[in-house]
């Protein structure tokens, strides 16, 4: 008997009729003799309905009471497919997150799971259930209810299916995998068989928005293979798993991009070490994650040191820093809201010679000016006008032959 | 300092204004000094659409999985509350009905609460925040939601208020109280000052449907006060408490009335002995709410015996109880799903002369044709046509005199 963890995301479950559908494969699933764990987002456009709802009441609704808004999403599409299942004869049953046993820490918005308790699930399996779990979300300590973030599902469900034991996850999704860069601004991107944990990191978080990158890493912790693949297609969908190096190495494996980049500059800052943390300790204080940073060249023991937000988290940044940097005697401050990012992401590639050269060639010739510049291992990342980024990504594709096979 | 325990319906919270407004009071109450706990239910018609959204799932909903679903309305309701409160500068906290301490026994979608642990709501009280508590619902023993039934955060306003020992609860509603009749269908029909937990009691099992039915029963367990005010007016509201035999006695005090009557007429029973208990015992074990039985007098020791129960019900009932008649040989089974109730309601009204007799004169004097007729202590009801209620209603307010103070 095997165990089948999968989730379904938001657009696989925007009607009764999709939600049926669904249900319909679990229970050919569930006939074929596998046990059957399920994780659902939010119905369609649930989860934006509700943070409309709670800005209509305040410009700034408290992350507690969002969590437990935002939360009840998902309950109601665990209920609907629950109900589903057993309208075709199967037996199933809804679980909450705190009935799923998903305890986490109290970083209300994004937080993490701490510890996970599957005995409620396994008896309820045991017992010949489908189990239908609402994703997204956990308990604290103090049974307060926490959401994982946006995509929090996706890590719902490998963490539970590393819990269970189960050899993989599967998620669907509605594109067919990982492809070789955003399909809607390079036609010819091609979806990806294969990726290793740290390349599908470097996709996720720099902007191919298929997979919660946390999902991945935890993945990653446990070693766990992750399926993607579409709920609507037949595609065979993208594997995320260890890298298998003969394939991977020394090879460009994507275009990832993203347009919703803000960039803070500190003008002047003096060369002391301790400065940096001054700056960035209370920004993470604020829940405000610090993408790119960028140190510019020592002037006269002066130098600028320049980081990237979220273009929403621009203002609090703003508001943050600025005490900061009039206490540390910095120069001044210079922000830009409209800037967007492009990477090219492999294995290895920063260290084959030559691939940062054709980036930055391609963008020279596709007129794209840099605005910053920063690389890891596997990838190599510039900072752009948020204008620029569709063009710069069809370039990059075709420069490193991603339309290929 | 004094512990104010209020409940809000859907109406009052049908949008992000109303609730600001509700909010607004409850602030004014905080600033007052008071404690305020304040329960809320599902906004507007969230809880219609989430049956509909079942619906389109399936036919026959399974219980556990509505009742988990239907939770989500209250929720949202109480983090908005909770939000707009900070909004206003109030310090608050939403809780679900399982963080409130809320245990019920596991009859799902008509839930009773067994025990409350309300250290959470005391603890939060202490910080000094307004907690907002879901209504209508609780949590097993086994950690599953249950829902108290339709109108139950009365309920849970009610065994709040008197677990925390509060001097009464304020259930602020759509009305100005309770009236002498249903002002829909009786313009002239007045809001009362007063009225017993019996008497209110009868009207609303009758189909008054200001509250719910248990929140009286609790109330009156507890001889905790509870009163009904409309969160819109500015009316003084009925107080429902321990009847003040002074002022109630022998007094028609109100016209109750339902139109979703339908019957069920087992002919021929053989007059034994335990031959209800075998027709009414399934009945409950289905769920299924028994309300008028009347049995009619015995025929050569055969008898007809009538029930009715809700609309929706009749269908289930009928194959219930059907194969039972058979086994039983009774003569056959008779139906009408088009019946209506009409009650004369009042403590010690049934034993004062002439109230019945008035009743049947009324309802003749105004053609309507008596089908059924039950009577308790406090109440005298007629079955009729269900397209005669509302003239009925009409008459018997005018003839009780009750558009009078």
């Amino acid at each position: 008997m095997t165990l089948v963890v999968s989730k379904y995301g938001g657009s696989s479950l925007a009607d009764a009729r999709r939600i049926t559908r669904i249900a319909t494969r679990l229970a050919g699933l569930r006939r074929d003799g596998d046990d059957v764990v399920v994780v659902v987002s939010a119905m369609g456009k649930t989860t934006d309905s509700l943070i409309a709802l709670a800005r209509q009441i305040t410009a700034e609704p408290e992350a507690r009471e969002m969590d437990v808004l935002l939360s009840t999403g998902e309950i109601v599409s665990s209920t609907l497919m629950a109900m589903a299942l057993k309208a075709l004869g199967v037996p199933s049953i809804s679980l909450t997150g705190a009935q799923a046993g998903i305890r986490t820490n109290s970083m209300y918005s994004r937080a993490r799971i701490e510890t996970i308790d599957p005995s409620r699930i396994r008896r309820e399996l045991a017992a010949g259930k489908v189990v239908v779990v609402a994703g997204f979300q956990g308990l604290t300590a103090e049974d307060d209810v926490t959401t994982l973030g946006r995509g929090g599902s996706d890590t719902t469900a490998v963490a539970l299916a590393a819990a269970l034991g189960a050899g993989r996850a599967e998620i669907f999704t509605d594109v067919e995998g990982v492809y070789t860069a955003d399909p809607r601004i390079e036609p010819k991107a091609r979806p990806l068989r294969e990726i290793g944990y740290e390349e599908m990191l470097e996709l996720a978080s720099q902007g191919a928005r298929v997979m919660h990158p946390r999902a991945v890493e935890v993945g990653q912790l446990y070693d766990l293979p992750i399926l993607v693949a579409s709920s609507f297609g037949t595609g065979p969908g993208t594997l995320i798993r260890k890298e298998t190096t003969m394939e991977a190495q020394n090879k460009a494996r994507g275009i990832a991009h993203d347009t919703d980049v803000a960039k803070i500059t500190v003008l002047g800052v003096p060369d002391h070490p301790g400065i940096a943390a001054r700056l960035f300790e209370p920004l993470a204080e604020a829940g405000i994650s610090v993408d790119t940073i960028v140190q510019n060249s020592s002037l006269q023991g002066l130098t600028d040191l320049s980081f990237t937000v979220a273009r929403n988290d621009l203002a609090r940044a703003r508001t943050i820093v600025e005490p900061i940097s009039k206490e540390i005697d910095a120069g001044g401050l210079e922000h830009d809201a409209h800037l967007g990012k492009v990477s090219v992401v492999g294995t290895g590639m920063l260290s084959a010679p030559g691939y940062a050269a054709r980036m930055f060639r391609t963008l020279y010739e596709a007129d794209v000016n840099i605005d910053m510049i920063t690389t890891s291992e596997i990838r190599i990342t510039c900072i752009i006008s948020e204008d620029r980024v569709a063009d710069a990504v069809r370039a990059l594709h075709s420069a490193f032959q991603l339309d290929q096979p």
